[in-house]
């Protein structure tokens, strides 16, 4: 008996040579097959019901599998998916036992973590399918973060875009820098992310197939950085003496660079994804202007009075940075219109056009050749009353003025919940099963997944599935406060 | 050492024959006395801060009191909010000793509950200071109603409007109909409230000082009361012959009358309050139209092609079945609209206006005499972006043309709920602090909480407080599911 033919996703049986097989043992006993979110590319059911019996239900690596017993990725994946698919099963249950099989099949661990899913339910990476979280504008404890990522995997989400510091807050734990939150956070203590947590959220990420991009935006958004690290932000003059407040990153000086450098050397090597995403978004250039050395810098430089100048150049030198730490960096939108020399590399990142022009902002820089992943219509951090769902759902990332190449450079899409108005206390409702409508769209075909009212009792069944797993994340938190009467 | 001289609410000290005195023992130890919310309509404060010492602190009845131990309500108050105020606190920490005394006065034990209130953050009734949940759109379950009188009680709300049964559901179960909700509910045995349910309920409100008025909302909003009732639903007509669908009740059967009387008994018995809300809002008139057995009614009473009659004579039938219930009925505005008839003291509930026309309709049914409840300017289930609250704070119910004697004529005020996109995941950061910023208007002076701007930092202090309450709560749950270790 197999109960999923064909219900593995995108990058299912595209090259047998580099097979991942994975068998799924199973035993009769009553389970209704419900839909799937997000909606595979392909997918083939039967009418007929299979029940699941936990006593006679296990993974198994295929014989000709690449991948075998001690991937931990995997292995980690079957007791989780295991646990997710028989939540009140515990040993001593004892069903009667009859077996039946089900494979799954896919390219890499990452599609099978998504097989997986699907099953729990009822595999495509190298696209970009993320979620900002902001933990800057209100502190997000580790917990938090980590429901989120549980949450993200349930809707095949593969990028933790962490906003990790910006104007209110530093909580990152810098191991060169320590001041930067010992002064720069909502609370050194208590409100800060230590090594171990951040690591504890690369690992968590990694075992659900999600990678953890960094941001670290600069020259603007850089106020709490200032309070651990003096000389490193643009004093404001007023009336040709220093007002006390403070710019953005100060770019005349050498020490900046060298700061920058150790800093992103460091965030290089605790955090392993190959992409940092480097700001560059809404510099105001009021205190530059008032600042006399900038303005003298300026002149040295060329720049004359055009303040657009000195950003590319402050970009430009971090990119360049990032770049011998063999990192891709991703930087927001402003920095395009500001830039000719950028790596060929460097990704875009459309936020503005919120809610409708980003068309046009999509077509204005793919078509000077560079990548994005697009943002502008899935601020969802702006609620509103009703199904506000609905305007994610309609979103049609590719249907921009273009060639076919320009449609090639989108790469992926992004969910921001910013911080401003958003912490522990509201993230989940506000993120679920919201961002769940940006998932299908950056997930499924388009063609099958067109239709709102169509999506709408699927997406409620799916809420319902989400309900359970949030239930099952508690329960696994009292666990490891109060132990188990099972373990 | 006098911690609070004058802090306790409104009706404090008016009439010291009637008082109740309740003694606050403190010992000396390090608190910071923050702000209140909302505001007491008159207090003084010295700019020393007190430490309290939970081995030293005790609340006693005052010696000339008329509340003496075995009040059950401030007994239990008592025990309720000296958890609140040390909430770390676990008989075994010795600290040093050295006693202090506050007073709280007040009018009534229900006063006193509100001075405690204050007292735990650093006393008005008669007025309607109301909150409505609707359990009916989604169901809510008894933890989720008992959070929200405990967070009710923080911002001192004194009614909890149970929005109980409406058109998807209808949760409540009835001793003398049990099909309502064996029929009605979205899950008969799961998705009802007891009897037991609703007595704890009533008993968690009634301990906080809060009033629960329950409503049972006919003609219109009862399509899940049809389910359970057969007849109770006017069969609407489609080209001569029924449709199979249902519209408002039937109001042209002796039996519809004989039900409602029957179930109002039982809910009135129930529900111990003297109000009991009846609705009768947005009844459509189409169904009624269709079925010739209504329009035979209607020439048989005389009432035309006029269906507001129709309404209006099913109401005047129902406000006489609760008066003879002696409660006092609360009705949703629209029933002003086609009466003349319905008894002096009948409530209007203002839900109109929405956002800004409120004050027309207050104006227009004020003058007729008539008692109100304004909630049009407090439908905060319409979320918006951003501090929302603000719109809520800058209300001035009284602000409207009339004459002193119709300003008197305005009891309250109250925060709806709905339920359309609102369930137990949530409900809380939904409603908390956005209520409380109605609860200030509806509590405090309006001269002296007149700027928003000066509100903010109150609120975003006060939020902290629910915050820490919310964690007690659940620490209060913990003890429940798991025992505990202290008790």
């Amino acid at each position: 008996m197999r109960v999923m033919d064909s219900v593995s996703g995108r990058y299912t049986c595209l090259n047998m040579n580099y097979l991942l097989l994975i068998m799924i043992h199973i035993g009769v006993g009553l389970h209704a097959v419900g839909g799937v979110w997000p909606m595979p590319q392909i997918s083939a059911s039967s009418p007929e019901q299979y029940p699941l019996n936990p006593e006679a239900f296990y993974f198994e690596y295929g014989r000709q599998s690449e991948a075998q017993p001690g991937c931990s990725v995997l292995d980690a994946a079957f007791k989780r998916y295991f646990s997710l698919i028989f939540p009140d099963y515990f040993p001593g249950d004892n069903l009667s036992v009859c077996a039946g099989q089900a494979s799954l099949k896919a390219e890499t661990v990452w599609g099978a973590l998504r097989g997986l899913e699907t099953f729990s339910q009822l595999v495509k990476i190298v696209h970009f399918r993320g979620i900002l979280l902001d933990t800057s504008r209100h502190y997000l404890p580790v917990q938090a973060i980590l429901k989120t990522l549980d949450a993200m995997a349930y809707s095949k989400f593969n990028v933790f875009h962490w906003h990790i510091v910006d104007d209110p807050s530093f909580p990152y734990q810098s191991q060169t820098f320590p001041d930067l939150s010992a002064k720069g956070a909502f609370h050194p203590m208590t409100h800060i992310y230590t090594q171990t947590d951040v690591q504890r959220v690369i690992s968590y990420a990694r075992l659900r197939g999600i990678r953890v991009l960094p941001e670290f935006d600069s020259p603007g958004h850089t106020q709490s950085w200032g309070k651990g690290q003096s000389d490193l932000l643009t004093p404001c003059y007023k009336g040709g003496t220093p007002s006390g407040a403070f710019g953005p990153v100060n770019p005349t000086l050498p020490s900046t660079y060298q700061f920058i450098a150790r800093l992103f050397k460091e965030v290089s090597s605790v955090f392993p994804d190959s992409y940092i995403h480097l700001g560059g978004d809404e510099v105001n250039f009021f205190c530059w202007k008032s600042n006399p050395d900038v303005r003298a810098f300026m002149q040295k430089m060329g720049f004359g009075t055009d303040f657009t100048k000195l950003e590319a150049f402050y970009m430009e030198s971090i990119v360049n940075i990032t770049s011998t730490l063999n990192k891709t960096a991703i930087v927001w939108q402003d920095v395009f219109d500001y830039h000719e020399r950028i790596p060929e590399d460097t990704v875009l990142h459309i936020w503005k056009g919120v809610p409708y022009d980003y068309t046009k902002e999509l077509s204005r820089i793919t078509k000077a050749g560079k990548r994005v992943v697009l943002a502008a219509p899935w601020y969802i951090n702006h609620i509103a009353y009703g199904q506000d769902w609905r305007k994610s759902y309609t979103v049609q990332p590719l249907n921009f003025s273009g060639t076919e190449e320009q449609k090639k450079l989108v790469i992926g899409g992004e969910v921001c919940m910013w911080g401003e108005y958003v912490d522990a206390t509201n993230l989940t409702p506000r993120l679920w099963p919201r961002a769940s409508a940006a998932a299908e769209r950056l997930w499924s075909d388009e063609k099958q997944t067109s239709s709102v009212e169509k999506a709408f009792p699927r997406l409620q069944d799916f809420r319902c599935k989400l309900l359970r797993y949030f239930i099952f994340f508690l329960v696994q938190c009292f666990r490891i406060i109060f132990g188990s009467i099972y373990n």
